[in-house]
């Protein structure tokens, strides 16, 4: 190997909230840096799709919660200001084909499936307050933790079907997994990382609360304008050698030395990577077991939100779906009038076997049973499956199934050589979210300033 | 898209046995074809390693079972002859720190661990006969079966520690991955496809029965001298173009059209070609969902099997480890001497954490405990990690976790347009061995020769 001259102190791979903030940190510690984005735009899983009239809607990632600190710094920092998801009104239940309205986070159901659905969100959140985030491995009994599925251990809690398809569309929506995919352990890192379950699920005080005007794409887009030909998009990284010089990163045709890379993108994705030496045997089979959820994000676009005027907030959660949960995603100003509606897990795999129009009357039927007929007529569709996104791969996040944490697991963090990782799943606080991308970038470019 | 011309009837991409089994298949039926591969040789996960004097030890796959009736019928069309594994001789078991002598495959346990683990036994499978091997979805109670890990499956049924340590050394024997890793459905399944528990774990009777004279790769290599200059080394697939048309397949800074193409290869390389269109979603997802085993094959050359005269078979278990299987791995005329050492699983991956001298140390002390002290004195010690190979990335086979087989798994043999799926992951007869290997092959060939 290696450089035989370092061009730059650090070069970034990935353009994503995690990579720009990587980035962003190095320039303001004085050191040299390249973005290599796949892509040809910034935002990774941050999307805006443009609405007419200078609004937008996302497609990706979006929203932000009161305890988000380092993001919501961010976005100050930027210039991006927030507004509050627009939850006036009533939600709505869908379950066993009948429809509930209800106020808050809790809806109305029987006693018993209230009780039970009460004990398992205590009692995980109790459990993962034992999980260092830092080193879940280290948990007590992780090892049984670890080789069981949240699905065995729900089951086992919940005995009325309301508790366990409830729950079941919370864990869908949260990871794009099935309760049956995940392991016990990495759910409970995954929750405490965000603050515990409500936290995570709830809009008004949780991960929903807020959303970015201008869309959360502006982050990024203003990021990278800040760095300005730092960034080269349509850049694919094909390989990376490394070695104690520092490394040597193939994009494009182009070669770029450093003295130390930031790798700023999902784990598995790292695997396509033709790296020289090999990437550490525990690197590499990480890679190759943190799968993407599967996630569809459908927007129907209305001339008005028609469900304020019926009482509703445009939150709904049903059993059947195929889009188990929806919100009010309009604009600051309520026009167009924009419904959110997620399928996930099972539901989107089910999803992605109809064509396209029968997908788009599958998601539009559930609307119309739950904000009424209106529904059915948008003015226009927009769908969004992160499944096929070669650069992504689906979405929200990569997770862990049994035996990662406990196997594999503590690669995620550990430079090798002169490589750093990055990426919202490597992040210790809210994992997963915007949050953790760009705690994850800035972590990482501390530790290369460090070692420069 | 696409082939502009089609220069040949089928591109199969991959020089493994399955790969090479479907190319001798379509040229035997009049189909011309190139086959793409990666590394420069042919062989995939079976690799022989000169011992000199004309011998030669396998460091990839190696054994053959009676029961695998087209590997035997292959090996006899290729000229290629088999020996028994070499089994006269006492077994050892090392438990709680004590050795103990046995014969056949029981080893002498309290009763209680041996009752355990019959009714283990019996149960798996009694329960895999439910599940169909075309379709382990559709098995009874498949979604519960599923969604459980093997380990939450043994934990229930394994109170002694003795029969809980044993069973997870033949689990990770047979998988290269924990129990706490694997599906309880794909696991079953698993064990059906090769017909049965005791056919996976057995030497005489079993998968372990029988070796290739000359080494398993002979058998490759044969097939590829048969094929001439349609195998093309050195070309790892970087581009697969697909549709109504045919394919175009680039590699190597060439291009080949055909009218179909054959993926002979473990499903999660799969993702790191650039597909365009992209693949189904479930076929993606597939690919993110079956990682590779953990391990480690170790050789131990001596100028003879001193062992036997001992009266020790050469195979041993033990629960300490780090190699936790032993087996004589001697040429045919027992000369020079090979104690084949496997550690998989936790176990690989503790190894995998030392320093090659270390390993060497921690491996050939395990051998001395059971073999004594001439163990510790090799005249060669070969060592084989097949995570670190780029072109596998882990062995002996793709497993699946929970929640794969009923998520996205009925992509596994699902033809995409033009593409099939070879490779013994999707073998329904003996997947994961060798025998599967050959089968996969020739199934995709007849699959790709009747759209032609």
């Amino acid at each position: 190997m290696v450089p035989s001259e370092a061009e730059f102190d650090v070069v970034v791979v990935g353009a994503g909230l995690a990579g720009l903030a990587a980035a962003r940190e190095l320039v303001a510690q004085g050191a040299s840096t390249v973005v290599l984005e796949a892509r040809d735009r910034v935002g990774g899983r941050t999307l805006n799709e443009d609405l007419g009239a200078g609004k937008v809607v996302e497609i990706g990632g979006q929203w932000v919660g009161p305890t988000q600190g380092r993001l919501l710094e961010l976005a100050a920092e930027l210039g991006v200001q927030t507004f509050p998801t627009h939850i006036e009104g009533e939600n709505v239940l869908e379950l066993d084909g009948r429809l509930r309205r209800y106020s808050g986070t809790i809806p109305r159901l029987n006693p018993m499936s209230l009780l039970e659905i009460e004990l398992v969100r205590r009692r995980l959140d109790s459990l993962g307050r034992g999980v260092p985030l830092a080193a879940p491995w280290d948990a007590p009994r992780a090892n049984a933790l670890d080789s069981t599925t949240l699905a065995s251990w729900l089951r086992r809690r919940l005995r009325t079907r309301a508790a366990r398809e409830l729950v079941e569309v919370a864990v869908r929506t949260v990871w794009g997994a099935d309760s049956g995919e995940l392991s016990l352990l990495h759910a409970l890192w995954y929750m405490r990382s965000g603050g515990g379950f409500d936290a995570l699920v709830d809009t008004e005080g949780g991960a929903q609360q807020d959303r970015f005007v201008g869309g959360s794409q502006l982050l990024s887009l203003r990021m990278a304008a800040e760095l300005g030909e730092r960034v080269r998009l349509g850049s694919p990284v094909e390989g990376v050698e490394h070695g104690a010089q520092g490394v040597r990163v193939s994009a494009a045709g182009e070669s770029f030395g450093a003295r130390r890379a930031i790798m700023a993108m999902a784990p598995p994705l790292c695997d396509r990577i033709a790296w020289r030496p090999e990437l550490p045997p525990s690197r590499s089979q990480l890679a190759q077991r943190m799968p993407w959820g599967a996630y569809l994000k459908c927007l129907a676009v209305y001339d008005e939100p028609f469900w304020r005027a019926d009482g509703l907030s445009g939150e709904s959660v049903s059993t059947r779906g195929p889009a188990t949960t929806t919100f009010d995603n309009s604009p600051p100003d309520g026009s167009p009038g924009v419904l959110l509606a997620f399928a996930s897990g099972a539901d989107a795999r089910a999803l992605q076997l109809l064509p396209g129009d029968a997908r788009r009357d599958a998601v539009l039927g559930g609307l119309a049973r739950v904000f009424g007929p209106r529904a059915r007529r948008p003015e226009r569709f927009i769908e969004q499956d992160w499944t096929r996104e070669r650069y992504t791969g689906g979405g929200p996040v990569c997770f862990m199934g049994p035996g990662t944490w406990t196997g594999p697991g503590r690669a995620l963090r550990e430079p090798v050589g002169p490589v750093h990782w990055g990426g919202t799943e490597t992040a210790e606080i809210w994992s997963g979210y915007m949050e953790g991308a760009v705690r994850s970038g800035e972590r990482a470019a501390r530790e290369a300033l460090t070692r420069l």
